[in-house]
């Protein structure tokens, strides 16, 4: 199903700035018993990534509405939204009056299997690297070739994602997740003001730490670093929290600050589900 | 006019990865009497492209019949071929099985005043910087949310071009030109194999320079270095060359070199549009 600026259509113009430059903002959004989870996270991300882009703000309210109509009476989905500076401008150059695209599309849930989340994934480091651009990095835009070249580099079903290092050779992120680590009690995930995506769970996941008294921050880290850690896992709108149990060649137990994050990170959910 | 895998459609359907992700590559063709000016280089550089995204290339014969298709009978215009990973795959995630969207649009030539090209124009540095990558730099792939950033810097329709630099502070090109400059006879443009796009035109430059015994070389420098040259220039597909007549508050003449360039450059253009 696809809501495209309000109508029922699955096709844009091929002017449109989204398509000829990847000029735009997206957000993935896990539909639970008809809602949107988090929609008011995803929201401010993209606000802030309109603002960021000098992309007028789409109206929030009809952004709520339209992600609510997409939801509603679905057990499980996947909901995308694309926020574009629409067509027009002179090359690279914005129009005078920009008109932004929205489009919503909804998607089935991936059918992952429960081991992921009970046993969890095994990860690789990937050689392609992220360019360091602080005016991009936090938001999440539409110019994602670092992140398919990166997930271009394995198709072995086994590996359930890579690990992406900022061009400085710091770990940042996966390709399509933000890894966190523990080591001796506390709890890592990389910055992301240089290169990377701010996800709205690893933003929920500091708030969580903060709650259960876990020592928590951001700071920049190597792959030897990684290496040593206690724990490693990864986060994401639809994936919820992978543990890592193997990354390279070396295995990892998934451990209780893990799990009392994913207890935590679940209960959260059922919360959101039922809230009104 | 479009030709979008062959049919005269203007319309995308959103799961194309070229609108979801920017994953696809483009070129800029400028169509004279009738015919698509250097195409067999354009190809070159768009399925070397295809090569290091990993896209099967589409045929270049295909490709050459469609490119003469939408310029016969065309005086003057600008011929835009886009090339995506079409739709499919699981996010990042290429599809099994990739089929290439192929897109030729037809545009009007811009309104240039012909002061451009005698007179020169006035360029400006930017602040927004180039990210490096290697995988992706030199070719001229739909990820622009760079340029597009630098782009919006200004808006005095007096300046008509701003000069990027590399994360690291060289300067690598224009938004969406190519620089060069002379020293002490010398030519010299940046790289391209860390950040920047190997322009057509600029290829063209170094043959030429070559075969007008002019020294030309391949060297990174400093803005500082840059505002001490003797004569600057920008290239593309679309402008041709143009002098650079101020760099920020500092004023240039239109040099020897340029000038040559300059004939040498139109004498090959209009033997391109005279050959069959």
């Amino acid at each position: 199903m696809y809501l495209l600026n309000g109508e029922s259509k699955h096709c844009v113009d091929v002017s449109d700035r989204g398509f000829q430059y990847g000029d735009g903002l997206f957000e993935t959004i896990e539909i639970l018993n008809g809602k949107p989870l988090f929609l008011s996270s995803h929201l401010d991300r993209l606000l802030a990534g309109c603002e960021r882009l000098l992309i007028p703000p789409p109206d929030r309210k009809i952004l709520t509405q339209e992600a609510r109509r997409m939801s509603s009476e679905v057990d499980h989905a996947v909901l995308k939204l694309m926020v574009t500076r629409g067509s027009g401008g002179r090359g690279y150059r914005q129009p005078a009056a920009i008109h932004p695209t929205r489009l919503f599309s909804r998607h089935p849930y991936p059918q992952y299997p429960e081991t992921l989340q009970n046993q969890g994934v095994a990860v690789r480091f990937c050689r392609n690297r992220l360019g360091l651009n602080p005016t991009l990095a936090g938001i999440k835009h539409m110019n994602r070739l670092e992140q398919i070249l990166a997930r271009a580099e394995w198709r072995d079903d086994d590996i359930q994602e890579g690990l992406m290092l900022s061009h400085e050779g710091y770990v940042i992120e996966g390709t399509m997740s933000n890894v966190f680590y523990v080591k001796d009690q506390r709890l890592i995930s990389a910055p992301v003001e240089r290169c990377g995506v701010a996800g709205i769970v690893r933003s929920l996941i500091f708030n969580l730490a903060d709650q259960h008294a876990i020592e928590a921050r951001q700071d920049y880290f190597l792959p030897e670093q990684l290496l040593q850690a206690d724990e490693i896992f990864l986060t994401n709108s639809i994936i919820g929290i992978w543990p890592v149990n193997k990354l390279e060649q070396q295995a990892f137990t998934i451990g209780p600050l893990t799990k009392k994050l994913q207890t935590a990170y679940q209960q959260l959910k059922q919360r959101e589900a039922q809230h009104d």
